[in-house]
């Protein structure tokens, strides 16, 4: 997978953090998933399909890291994962996808997505069914850790 | 969303399940999610983009119904949910979705799928951001229950 299409999700996702909840989330380095070995508390999906590409990403937040921000997006401190917690992992993923969506136009990556899914519970395990690399990229935030996964195939 | 829709997801669940397991899989009455209830413990989920369409659709398994599922697949008694498991409830949902796919294309309705993802963990909840109803199916079968929720927005 091109370095390039990988950091337009990476830019993508530091801008709608920023923008929508004020906070600094610092990439780590990526790599190449050997294993489904990430662990998050809510995560965001989405399903990508284009000429000639098909894809999916996924936001995967520790519990800890999603409560902070989605207390930095609604102004007001948020304790527990409820529907409005899930509610806004979806409007992130969809945010961060279309962002991404729209740079990779411009270098000539067309695609569609497909419609964002969170799904919440305690510690759960992500594994993408798909001959291209998984590429994961840990994100440190002042509350925590959160991953990307991005999955795609051309 | 057309019922038409519906009953070719319904249809390619039922062949697929009966041809890949050896297993009578019995449709409840679809019904239309109105909250993030359904637990699952392995759910596939696939994005699906066509034109003027998009959609994700999900197959939640309980445990001991996927346990049940895969060993009858794999001809030998698979006792936890390892990456096998994960492996072969992509593998359902893509073939599942590609059934689905094909006769929906006689119909018409032409659309693309996006990669297979697995999320495994203790009783995960679902929820799908959309603006059209999400449509959900439980399903009995002789080791246990699944659903299938159904998203699409036309």
């Amino acid at each position: 997978m091109d370095v390039e299409i990988i950091n337009c999700f990476l830019d993508s996702t530091i801008n709608v953090l920023t923008t929508m909840a004020m906070i600094d989330a610092k990439p780590g380095k990526p790599q190449i998933k050997m294993e489904s070995a990430a662990k998050g508390d809510v995560t965001g999906m989405i399903g990508i399909v284009g000429e000639g590409v098909k894809g999916s990403l996924a936001i995967s937040f520790e519990e800890k890291t999603i409560l902070h921000v989605v207390s930095q997006m609604f102004g007001e401190p948020i304790t527990e994962l409820d529907d409005s917690v899930n509610d806004a992992v979806g409007e992130i993923t969809n945010i961060v996808t279309g962002g991404a969506k729209k740079t990779l136009s411009e270098k000539g990556y067309k695609f569609q997505m497909a419609i964002p899914t969170t799904i919440a519970g305690k510690q759960h395990v992500i594994s993408h069914k798909s001959t291209g690399p998984i590429i994961i990229v840990p994100f440190n935030t002042e509350a925590g850790k959160f991953f990307i996964e991005i999955c795609f195939e051309i």
